[in-house]
């Protein structure tokens, strides 16, 4: 039986703006037809968030054409008629014999369908930044009349500023991360084991809040003494310890968006010198939240945390964060100094102001925040403290 | 202060093992040093799990040294000092501003790196399936009088057979997901929320069982009615009704290590197409792990599948599986017509027999098994059920 269309995240509407604005700039290049592969831009596009990108998928965005066409493996097909937001015909199932296959897969049968279209003499933007250079080869061989243009950023930078109804996930998201956070200074105990700790994180962002569930779990960074110093371990086989600090990093989910959050803890007294960074890294923190607002860079809100945290004595190496939407990272621009990027309202950005300073030593804090026309809104609420437990 | 070595997952003659393997299959291609950058590769070479792939880094393996070289963000290299097996030295961490930079990666610091090594003139290979195309275009220009061979299948291949190290974590993986899978099969009931069921999967395979936690939790799918014609949805808002079929796949992970499994539930009574399709499948697993022997090929394990289905006159279009350990789904041999891929002992595969024949309508049952010297070892013990709540 034909499945037939759920409930979409976003109405019909929303998409065709969003493909309006991507399509201002295929013009602008002179791309007639747009090969969206990476993710994030399909979920962006489409609707679509089915885990399926371990392999071929392609979402075609013709200039002259209202709805995008979107190839992925067949037995993919149905989560596309049931999440995108375009008619059955322009989802197209791609034969699984092409999965696994050593000489021919998905991409072939994506280039396939843009000869038949007419792409043969035509200009076609591909997301280089995404692609094998074996797959990109596979297009410059498959397609050599074609004029192919380097899109990698187009659909990525279009994402960066929000519309309402995106940031009404965000916040619900944040709120998922708020609750996940509050489940884990709750649980984490001396003797506790980590990965008891993580099951209880998990769980919280699956669950979600007020009969909003998280839509899907990001992976948890739980880096715990000795490990405060490094980012991205998940959890170890141990029990929390007396004097154990948990520097804890998780996401809440609603539809493809996050909202991120990072907080540090402490069983038993912080030291001295804790004490002394998270008081910097807090007084950086509401710099950095001050100077974002529209007419300000991204460099001017780096320039202000950095500023305030040398008052105290520190310095933090990494970049001050990152826009954050669709699977967290956005891969556009960056709150660090020299990016020159203008704010605008509706941008959202994860002011991830981690500071590994030692092999062993390290702080975590940030905030998921929203430009607006003045202050900036904070999308969680979890308190800036240190979680002395 | 500096970090100490963790627990390292294997010791360090199977690492060195591993490479002396690599380093084997280097010479017969010619190839001086190996950039390997995919990062179940990285963890196979070095026992560093941390995730961050997401920016550059690689490992570097040169045919003349014992030990491989470390390339990662400063941030993440005490995760690599922490994990892998290797001295001190031999961990190089590249600065931050390389992170969100628009002119420069960690590639770039990587290719140095190879240039102070004398690598200008020796041949250097390059997994380039796992490189986008501007990467590799980054290595051919700055290393231009060297000679770049692809090299993307040489550690995945190696990969292939396991060691009885390696299946021991798969075995102990394989407990976690028989656990999960139970969890899922007392919680799910009608009227309760598919993102609470998730949670429960989720914690349980966080837990672990035995005081052997899961050091990671991989996405699952839980495919409800009417989603079962579809293999990577996550899990709905809704509530499991009566009536509601639920296709779930999950994995249990140690030190990197997955086994996954699948099953299907029904909720009430089941069709009799149901009925029927539970039959076939289960008989064609079965004459699958018949044939799943050495010397006999991945193409003679999937052919006894189809032939059996066949009997009971139903079909599947997708391949049978493909081999699993490190994070997964390993890109090389494949369970499916044609692949003459010999069986070794050792050999790990993900039997998966997920066959989604309508849009909505679809069935899943899988076994991670070994090849061992004569039956084949199924490392879950899950019932091969239609599990009926």
């Amino acid at each position: 039986m034909p499945i037939e269309k759920g409930n979409q995240a976003f109405p019909r509407e929303e998409y065709l703006r969003r493909l309006q604005a991507v399509k201002g700039k295929m013009a602008e290049r002179g791309v007639e037809r747009l090969i969206v592969t990476q993710p994030s831009n399909i979920t962006y596009l489409s609707g679509y968030t089915a885990l399926s990108a371990y392999v071929p998928q392609a979402l075609v965005v013709s200039a002259e054409i209202e709805e995008p066409v979107f190839i992925l493996r067949r037995s993919d097909a149905p989560a596309a008629l049931y999440q995108c937001f375009f008619s059955r015909s322009n989802t197209i199932g791609y034969p699984e014999t092409l999965v696994g296959s050593p000489d021919h897969d998905g991409y072939d049968f994506v280039i396939d369908h843009l000869l038949e279209a007419g792409g043969e003499n035509s200009s076609v933007g591909l997301e280089v930044n995404h692609l094998s250079a074996q797959d990109v080869q596979k297009f410059h061989r498959r397609l050599s009349s074609a004029s192919i243009v380097d899109c990698s950023d187009l659909v990525t930078w279009t994402r960066l500023i929000k519309s309402d109804l995106e940031i009404t996930y965000m916040r619900e998201a944040a709120t998922i991360a708020d609750a996940a956070m509050a489940r884990a200074i709750e649980f984490i105990r001396p003797g506790v084991r980590e990965a008891d700790a993580a099951a209880e994180i998990l769980a919280a962002l699956a669950r979600g809040v007020n009969g909003k569930a998280g839509t899907m779990v990001p992976t948890i960074n739980m880096c715990t003494s000795p490990l405060t110093g490094t980012p991205h371990i998940a959890w170890s086989d141990g029990e929390f310890q007396h004097g154990s600090q948990v520097n804890l990093e998780l996401g809440g989910t609603r539809f493809g968006y996050t909202a991120a959050l990072m907080r540090t803890m402490i069983i038993g007294e912080p030291s001295d010198r804790l004490k002394r960074m998270h008081e910097a890294e807090v007084a950086g923190l509401e710099a950095a939240l001050a100077a974002a607002r529209p007419g300000n860079t991204c460099h001017d809100v780096a320039n202000a945390f950095y500023t305030e945290l040398k008052k105290f004595r520190f310095e933090k190496d990494s970049r001050c964060g990152y826009p954050i939407g669709i699977d967290w990272l956005e891969p556009s621009a960056s709150l660090q100094l020299g990016d020159q990027t203008l704010l605008e309202r509706n941008m959202t950005f994860h002011l991830m102001l981690g500071n590994w300073v030692d092999e062993d030593f390290g702080y975590v804090i940030s905030e998921s925040f929203r430009v607006t026309g003045s202050t900036a809104e904070v999308l969680t609420t979890t308190p800036r403290s240190l979680f002395q437990i």
